[in-house]
């Protein structure tokens, strides 16, 4: 494991997981910068910054279009891609073709980044729907290798 | 670790949680199924291919009980498998008993299953909640062995 | 990797994802807790156990203040600690100095707890801000130092 671990294909997925991770955790920024922009936030203390007035407070918490966006994108992000990640590092550790396992995580993380700009800007279907079944099917073809490889019941 | 990594435990783990997350992932298939049948959607580019008319496409957007009921149930499997994963993980690592380990992988799953079921069809209580319970208690127990076998503060 | 999962910082790690995911998995508690106290229930058959009345079963499918903060908590930890979990796991492997790993991990794990507390509790900003800024630094860090140690594109 030493070796596998230090392994190309490993490395590969290391390197594809973080970039995805953290193309996940910007959502986070995007939540936090709409909510700044557009004064729409989901707990009483985080208005307080914005203003003293009770009543200007209270319309703060209603839901915000863009905001709510977002979040569904993000939401989206945690459905597919932590599958992505426990799939692809059992799927790391089969000992996978190099070049076939590298295209598994190229088109995966670019499918992911090609569905955030879709959701985000409301590019007009099927752009988000066919990013989502893209990344799914290379999840379902590592998912496959995992359990021809290791299958243990 | 080759050598961890090739134990008939390690090989248990990876096939049940790929397993249990492509349970997981079905979960947006049923959410998709739902909105298409009951045409009731979040975003309004996903009611283009339904209908033209605005006031129809604006009626989509409303929330719809059936949808919401496996968005919940697709969160708690968030909630619960994501928590399996990571924390059994660390347990095959640990070198357990594989009839043990095994066990273990096997109650997780097939609670998380009878969760699934138990939750969409709306099955009294407390199935559901004795599913939920189950599943936790062998998280618990695996956390429990990597805590007393790998603790290192 | 027999050496790398026996390493100090490989059981460092194990300790402290076992630990902050166990802190996650307690949201569910506190969320039920608050569910049961506040009679504030999401799903029909959940009131069943309460009250026999439909007119007060209706009721108790409002939502709750409470619960709705105890949920995005959770949502919050879900969105942080499971990319906390995927990278620290990444740079345990890249061989990391143990003193500087162990105070990535603590300070992290800290981090949340703090989160936890601000967000339940209520507490004036910008401490809820803080500790999730403070937690994100430290998963950067280490994406950072997985990024430069494994980079294989």
């Amino acid at each position: 494991m030493a070796h596998l671990i230090n392994s190309d294909v490993f490395l590969a997925f290391s390197t594809y997981a973080t970039i995805v991770v953290l193309k996940m955790i910007f959502m986070s920024f995007l939540t936090v910068y709409h909510r700044m922009s557009e004064k729409a936030f989901s707990n009483w203390e985080d208005t307080r910054r914005v203003s003293k007035d009770p009543e200007e407070r209270k319309k703060m918490l209603q839901t915000n279009a863009n905001v709510e966006r977002v979040r569904r994108c993000h939401q989206n992000d945690l459905e597919n891609i932590i599958p992505f990640v426990v799939i692809g590092l059992l799927y790391a550790l089969t000992s996978p073709d190099l070049s076939t396992a590298l295209w598994h995580f190229r088109v995966f993380v670019g499918s992911r980044f090609i569905h955030t700009v879709s959701y985000v800007m409301a590019i007009p279907q099927p752009s988000r729907a066919l990013s989502w079944i893209v990344g799914l099917l290379t999840t379902f073809s590592m998912a496959y290798s995992v359990l021809t490889t290791a299958l243990f019941l």
